[in-house]
């Protein structure tokens, strides 16, 4: 007889917890239990007072929807019950009761069996449910494999340990945020309607100022724990959820809060940020204008000061110059961060921010604040856009963001910063935290779209060989190049923003910003991008299922939609990316001498010629193919190769007398070939670095074939320009596909663990989010 | 003095209509009259008692809301009010009336002026509107150009002509579908819930049913007019309104309607077609079920026949095998062509399909039969997808549609066709229609996305030159990139499924379907993959515009969306290309002698060498890359390249002994990149062959342009391939790459007339086709 641990533990529970056994394995039969039935089950369990309190408790904590029994668990469940099933008459009706009563009657303490009553009770008990126990004892009877059993799952590490890779320093904040959003009042109510659902959000936004998450980013004082790293940590893990709830949070506490943060000064922080963290105080940040939506420069909204009577006049000349997309603005905003041109003495000074009020407290607009509703959206619709007009508004002098520069009460103008660039620049920095936050919640959508479709994808069964049983589809080629290069890419992106946050949150308060900025500009068009992309695939990957609105693709799809543009354009950012590339490596060639430059471009020549060595072009060795060192090579020097010849066809067009402008039109497709090159090397090196850091020599080797996937998939991908370059050879191309679909194969049975680990809330996955009429 | 004959045109007309023409222009001044304000505009129009009655006409003809003044004609309005606008006095605020009085002034009839009654009415008008007629005075007098004349727009062909090749043999149906499209009926309430939805969309139905769209396939004996042809060109141009009518009407009448048409016998066609026709009697088409939705081989639901009654018994199996999806099945279809495995004699003869009632015509199921509502869907929530379960339905002998095959009363099974997987096929490839207009369902959703993307973007101006206006972003490198060769994609798709529409419609009814099938199947996939991807781009291109609900992309996204995956999965269709072109190349080189052999090995290798000449391959003349021969002979290279590889791979496998599944399963991708690059090929092949078709040789330049752009731009997206190959050098790809951006340049200014030319009714694009609910 086999003893082993898990038979044991069973065994080793009370009759009376086995009895109802079987009921656990079908309640949970499809991975969750919903609020309601989890109310029904209690009621029910309730009335059956043959079970001992503590044994109750027992039972209670295993039917807690937020946490479900793990695979093995819910595999040991079965297979007792498969063996005492096996040990019933083999004929005839047996209802989950009669398994029950079965099982109580092995159990491990001393097995006095079932009391008549009890097993009159589990009958009347599985009827009320309405549960079709025959068919379930008949299924565990003929061994039938079920597909949980099935699917294969072959994870050659510890999950718990690659789950804490994922998770990273702020794993308990994270599981905090898990508990919170499968607690029920987190679960939706599906037929809630556009303002039924901003109410919800709102309300949600208040349970997690509650909780203190708003504030996380605010320094102590203010109720805060002045760490951008949790604010963002919390963002992310909330993107499991509702996005409409994340992109609310997002504007109340990074974007408006920030703002107050980072572009006041204490007297602001004072007045303002800890009724912001509370939510006591709802806010917009309106920065963007009908006209002037990427152009921010060039806004028209003016703040004009007035020494009379020491106030600023905030004006919209014009309908185009109109605040658009404000969120927060059409119904719950009281205050806005507003971004206007400020003229002075009959000077303008460019774009700074004041706090403008917009809304009284009874919810009406202020007095000469005009404000729309933008109306239904394709997705998002829990928050509340609007667009806001100002007719000659007067605010306090003191309502300006003074921190980088201040209006005297005379109405002189004073700045540390004396270039109006730098100051412009220096104030829209403050948007990097937000961008970080929506490139990582894309992140969590894409995890959300992988989980659904893996998991279906090693469960639905179609066509298979001839006269044999049909086959989970991720068993098909075609279906693994669809989701593992994904998987591995998701993965990638989780680790390269894990460290650009952690860069950004540990600078100092002097330190500058331009590195991150520039890499979170990149990461932020390269992740919104690639969830786009992965919610497409993971829709047509699950066929009708994913189309139906119970699913929850539909919902991310829609609310993701706008995370390739809002918080800034991609295409735009790319292109200030590759502008800043173009301007370090002006800067480093003007810095030098002859002498240096010779060099330089000697040991770039002398780079390249390595790498472009005939060896290496044609090396087919699947070693040399998976080694990182190829890897980091093959992006770094497409990189910087693309760098170069923008800066050459750029030089040439200006010498030959080209405006700059038009010069730069002419190569924007190559400088956004150059700025999505950069990016994709960032997210290498930063996943490669974040490897070689981890200890656990299981859990590296797992992340190091996902690295090598995503790597060498990328490489296949953009084939034609290293093959153009000749940096690899036709022949190298066929073996990197080959070696890529290998990679697939080996990844395969790991691709569900592999999702796994993102510990998504089941209440998240699971339940319906979809706010549609019937 | 200028005398253009538009500037006569103006002058000839009455001071009445000239007083009102102010208004006119306002109203038209976003390119639509919405039936409300054209409801408004003619009651008070009517109040204005002074126009004689038949310039009343004149007037209400402009006021059409379905027949919107052209750009030409509307700018000559323009033009004329510019003029008195100038003539009018440079200060103060100037009203809508006054500009009125004044062009009544300078009319051409004599001008007797405007009496000042009517002057007074016109104020009134104007104040009662609540137009800002002194700002629109203002903004004519100040001849600021606007974005409308700005907007390069210049075709180097007859607009007409190039919509005539467009709209093909069906011009006159096609317009008169635009007609009724524009009709007030089929205008949108937004907040239509779903059941109000499908009841809208029902009767929609019902309106084209009356017309006899519906019936365009069916026999002349059964209301129709016997073309195929005529129901899918009605099909494509339904598909520039709500999609969800598209698929209702494709269910009723393509699927339900063209399964009894082509499955079922003479006694079908009298008892059913001409009742289905005029949507009397609404059916299903229930092939698919939950576990076998690609696999249709392999459904599971029976039909089994009874000789002593002579019935068939129609039963659900188990869960797994209910009909699932099944259109016009959760509220409205009374019959349906249910597809089951006969079994009859103790036989399973495969997949067959019967006439079965499911539910009675006072909406209540049948007996034994089971519905359910699939519920919400991401789109098409105004069709009702429902499942369906049959317990052990009984039906008459004679609902069996025999065309292929029949039971005779003592159940003896007979068919022409002798083998099943044939008889199997031949049924299936009723599937042929409904696949061809999907993909032209799919292109028309294209051509709507393309259309507000190209107008946004020739209108939408951001950034500019330092100290200049900012410029329209369609002039952007980038954006044109993003646009101009999908919109060059998208006229090569069309032109590909108007010749396959037209070769599946002039078949003989003996004429193998082989081809057209195989053809529909990779086209059916390439356009609906086209789709999303332009939708997405239209999206993003569109900016935060593009994802407000009044904006129609976000629901041509949700209602596409599932077409890559439903009338066939796209990835299994593609799987069924290749797998055809291979057994065709088994089959020339079983039938060919050892000598045939070596000639077409000969000749094969004759024509690589040619193509895979040193010369062509570095060749970057301009003149050669533009050269159709070079893209013609580079698709069919690489279609044929791939073949061979495929198929050497596959006799490899096998040959080293592995099972036939295994080792197609093991190239599976290389068979996707197969039927992919087939189904650019076909592409290519019939758009080019249209093209040489047409006589106008200004329009034919215009095609070979947007042909040339689609080549090479397909060329350039697969280059990897091109270049692992050794077909063309790196030297030669980065000439495609600039030969691309300057055909970009080169379709630019023409981008805004090629999307006019889709003749996409305003109602369609502009009015909010958005169902969902405040």
């Amino acid at each position: 007889m086999e003893t082993s641990p898990l038979r044991t533990k069973i065994n080793e529970l009370p009759f009376d917890v086995l009895a109802v056994l079987p009921l656990l394995y079908v309640a949970w039969a499809d991975g969750m239990i919903t609020p309601t039935e989890h109310k029904e089950l209690r009621k029910r369990l309730h009335e059956l007072d043959w079970i001992a309190p503590e044994h109750r408790e027992t039972i209670e904590a295993w039917l807690d929807p937020s946490n479900p029994p793990s695979a093995t668990e819910y595999n040991q469940w079965r297979r007792a019950l498969r063996r005492a099933a096996a040990d019933l008459p083999q004929s005839g009706r047996t209802s989950l009761a009669t398994l029950g009563a079965e099982m109580a009657s092995v159990g491990g303490d001393g097995a006095p069996g079932l009391p008549d009553e009890a097993r009159q009770a589990l009958h009347d008990l599985e009827a009320t449910l309405g549960v079709a126990g025959d068919e379930i004892v008949d299924e565990l009877r003929a061994d039938r494999p079920s597909p949980e059993d099935d699917a294969p799952k072959q994870l050659p590490c510890s999950p718990d340990a690659l789950q804490a890779y994922l998770d990273g320093p702020h794993a308990d904040l994270r599981n905090r945020i898990r508990t919170l959003l499968s607690d029920p009042v987190f679960s939706y109510d599906p037929s809630l309607g556009t303002d039924a659902h901003r109410e919800r959000v709102l309300y949600w936004c208040k349970l997690l100022a509650n909780e203190g998450l708003g504030a996380l980013a605010f320094p102590k004082a203010y109720g805060g724990e002045g760490d951008i790293r949790k604010f963002i940590a919390a963002f992310e893990t909330l993107s499991y959820h509702d996005l409409s709830l994340v992109v609310k949070f997002g504007v109340q506490f990074g974007l408006f809060g920030g703002s107050v943060h980072r572009l006041g000064s204490q007297r602001h922080h004072e007045e303002y940020l800890e009724d912001i963290g509370s939510l006591e105080l709802p806010g917009c940040f309106a920065m963007s204008e009908l006209d002037h939506g990427s152009n921010v420069r060039d806004l028209e909204t003016t703040a004009t000061y007035d020494p009379d009577t020491e106030e600023f006049v905030i004006n919209t000349p014009h309908d185009g110059a109109r605040k658009e997309w404000i969120g927060n603005a059409a119904k719950h905003g009281r205050l806005a961060t507003v971004f206007a041109q400020l003229h002075t003495e009959g000077e303008c000074y460019g774009v700074h921010a004041f706090i403008v009020p917009i809304r009284r407290s009874n919810g009406t607009p202020q007095p000469r604040v005009r404000i729309e509703d933008c109306g239904e959206k394709m997705g998002l619709n829990g928050v509340d856009n609007g667009r806001v007009w100002f007719d000659q508004v007067r605010i306090p002098r003191e309502n300006m963001l003074d921190r980088y520069a201040t209006v005297h009460p005379d109405g002189t103008y004073e700045s540390d910063i004396p270039s109006a660039g730098r100051r412009f620049f220096t104030m829209l920095s403050t948007l990097v935290g937000g961008r970080i936050s929506v490139a990582r919640s894309a992140c969590s959508a894409a995890k959300s779209g992988l989980a659904i479709a893996v998991r279906y994808g090693n469960r639905r069964r179609q066509f298979g060989p001839q006269d044999e049983p049909e086959v989970p589809i991720l068993d098909y080629r075609t279906h693994q190049r669809r989701l593992l290069p994904r998987l591995a890419k998701t993965y990638a992106i989780h680790a390269a923003l894990e460290n650009l946050t952690e860069q950004f949150g540990a600078r100092g308060p002097d330190d500058s910003l331009e590195d991150v900025e520039a890499a979170a500009n990149a990461l932020k068009a390269y992740s919104t991008w690639h969830t786009t992309d992965v919610l497409q695939t993971a829709r047509e990957a699950c066929g009708g299922k994913g189309y139906l609105a119970e699913n929850r693709i539909a919902d991310l799809k829609a609310d993701t939609d706008v995370y390739t543009t809002f918080e800034g354009d991609n295409t735009v950012l790319l292109l200030q990316v590759a502008k800043g590339l173009l301007s370090d490596f002006q800067r480093e060639f003007r810095d030098m001498n002859v002498f240096n430059m010779v060099q330089f471009v000697a040991s770039d020549l002398g780079t390249r010629l390595t790498e472009k060595n005939p060896l290496v072009r044609r090396n087919t060795d699947s070693a040399h193919l998976r080694d990182p060192e190829f890897h980091a090579k093959a992006f770094r020097y497409r990189s910087e190769a693309l760098l170069q010849s923008a800066a050459r066809r750029l030089k040439k067009r200006i010498g030959d007398g080209m405006d700059t402008y038009d010069a730069f039109i002419e190569v924007q497709d190559h400088l956004v070939t150059l700025a999505k090159a950069k990016s994709e090397q960032i997210v290498f090196d930063r996943f490669d670095a974040s490897i070689r850091e981890v200890d656990d020599a299981e859990v590296r080797e797992v992340l190091r074939m996902l690295c090598t996937l995503f790597a060498l998939e990328a490489i296949e991908s953009d084939r034609g320009w290293f093959l153009e370059q000749n940096y690899i050879e036709g022949s190298k191309a066929k073996a990197i596909r080959h070696e890529v679909n290998a990679l697939c194969s080996e990844v395969r049975p790991m691709a569900e663990p592999l999702v796994d680990a993102f510990a998504i809330p089941n209440a998240c996955l699971q339940a319906p989010i979809a706010v549609k009429q019937a």
